[in-house]
């Protein structure tokens, strides 16, 4: 059977019955490219190999490429794992992985966990029923500019609707986009289109390195966020919300909320217990 | 200091951080009506009772009336912890209890799990960036139909995006909406204004008690749907996602890896085994 198992966003998300999955694998592989995870992939799997486990840290090439065949066909006999940042199959593409092992005849299982999707929208205060079609900002390769993020903002704005936007990050390259990067592309493509979609007075909210022990929340004019550039400096993950316009009551209150520093996250979990805890469900 | 605590879907989805959050309170307010959990939240509480902790399951006037107010003020000296299944603040509306702590100047704790929302995106196959709004769909109320879901899936379509649906519940009247309830109240909307948005060939995926050992996705035409009542016996939560009309080659190659039954969920976690971890945390 091939397993694909998220582990959420932090090993504080980390969902009891995932750990007992994880443990279960004759063999894991630990997909290292699609995002990162809190406080390090590398935590996981060196406890995981302090319990007999046989890991692979997977590079890019390593899951797109051949060697996911021959992964695919260990999985006819095998229990074979792969863990992935977040929710499998919200946001990171491995549904080719799944699609190939049901031409060989493996039994798939896709195991959930929290994803920077909903994570987003549920600590944004916003309410899920009033966004519309979300979108990953990147930046212009060889000289193009992907102006669809653009897009979707004025399609979702022209219907009250509120956005967000997951940026490009490049985990190999070390590359995690900062919010001031996507906002000036933003404006840039709204420049030269000549529109008025998203003002300077407007706001947006920032979520940093959401479900760790650094995560932080911001509610900003677009003015302030391509001023501040040292504030972004010490978290590694962002999404930006552009919200609608037209704010409900509720969520201007919630806001209020935000804006006074008065909602917290702590974090919880420590490596020590997290050991502990395997342990148990290991030796069961 | 009061917590919103996401519990996920299921006692296997309950993440690590969020259950030694739980172990952490000095009161316990478990919300019972805005969904259920599986395989109960009795078991949950049952058990934090046996580990002396005081806790209450909340009915809907409980949470939504004056005694809320008395819980916030003891959130004031004392850890006060309100345990909401799937992910707190997405699709349930707890963002008054924010508020109104905020007032009182109790400092607030969100803490995220898997929502119905991620999940039920996640497990149909199809691509998070083709989703447009989500809609709840409700029955007639004294005579009065709610025609809103058909127009989110009408404006949905008509951008080429997916419609995530969910489906009434009324936890304390008993009431679960099933598929066929939900499609025959769209098409009688439809039938009304003349319209041919959704017809009796188009697909759609239905997802049943997600993240539970009773978890079923079927890929169903319109037409089916109506005609299975038996089938839909078994499970008591569904949600409905009407894919656009256009596929892309990789959602239709796995939603063909869910007609032919090849992708399963396995429950894992006993309430034996919660218990253990749960006493592993809790006296550290």
């Amino acid at each position: 059977m091939l397993r694909l198992i998220g582990i959420g966003l932090s090993i504080d998300m980390l969902p009891l019955g995932n750990l007992k999955k994880i443990l279960s694998c004759d063999e894991i592989v630990v997909d290292s490219y699609t995002s990162i995870w809190f406080p390090s992939a590398y935590l996981l799997t060196s406890l995981l190999i302090q319990l007999g486990k046989t890991v692979v840290i997977a590079p890019r090439n390593y899951l797109e490429g051949g060697e996911v065949k021959n992964l695919i066909r260990r999985a006819l006999d095998k229990e074979v794992c792969i863990l992935v940042t977040g929710d499998p199959l919200i946001a990171t593409t491995h549904s080719s992985i799944i699609t190939e092992a049901l031409v060989n005849n493996v039994e798939v299982e896709v195991v959930p966990a929290v994803s920077i999707f909903n994570v987003s929208i549920s600590l944004s205060c916003l309410q899920v029923y009033r966004f519309g079609k979300i979108v990953t900002v990147v930046s212009p390769k060889n000289g193009i500019v992907y102006e669809y993020p653009y897009d979707v903002i004025k399609m979702n704005r022209l219907q009250n609707l509120h956005t967000l936007l997951l940026l490009e990050i490049d985990v190999e390259k070390n590359y995690y986009m900062k919010p001031y990067e996507a906002i000036k592309i933003l404006l840039d493509i709204q420049e030269k289109r000549e529109e008025n979609i998203i003002s300077l007075k407007d706001i947006a909210i920032i979520l940093g390195d959401v479900l760790s022990c650094r995560q932080k929340i911001w509610i900003l004019t677009i003015e302030e966020i391509l001023r501040m550039q040292y504030e972004f400096l010490y978290n590694k993950l962002y999404t930006i919300i552009i919200p609608s316009r037209k704010l409900h009551p509720v969520e201007e209150e919630c806001l209020n909320l935000i804006r006074k520093g008065k909602m917290s996250y702590l974090c919880a979990i420590s490596e020590e217990e997290l050991k502990k805890i395997a342990q148990l469900i290991y030796n069961q």
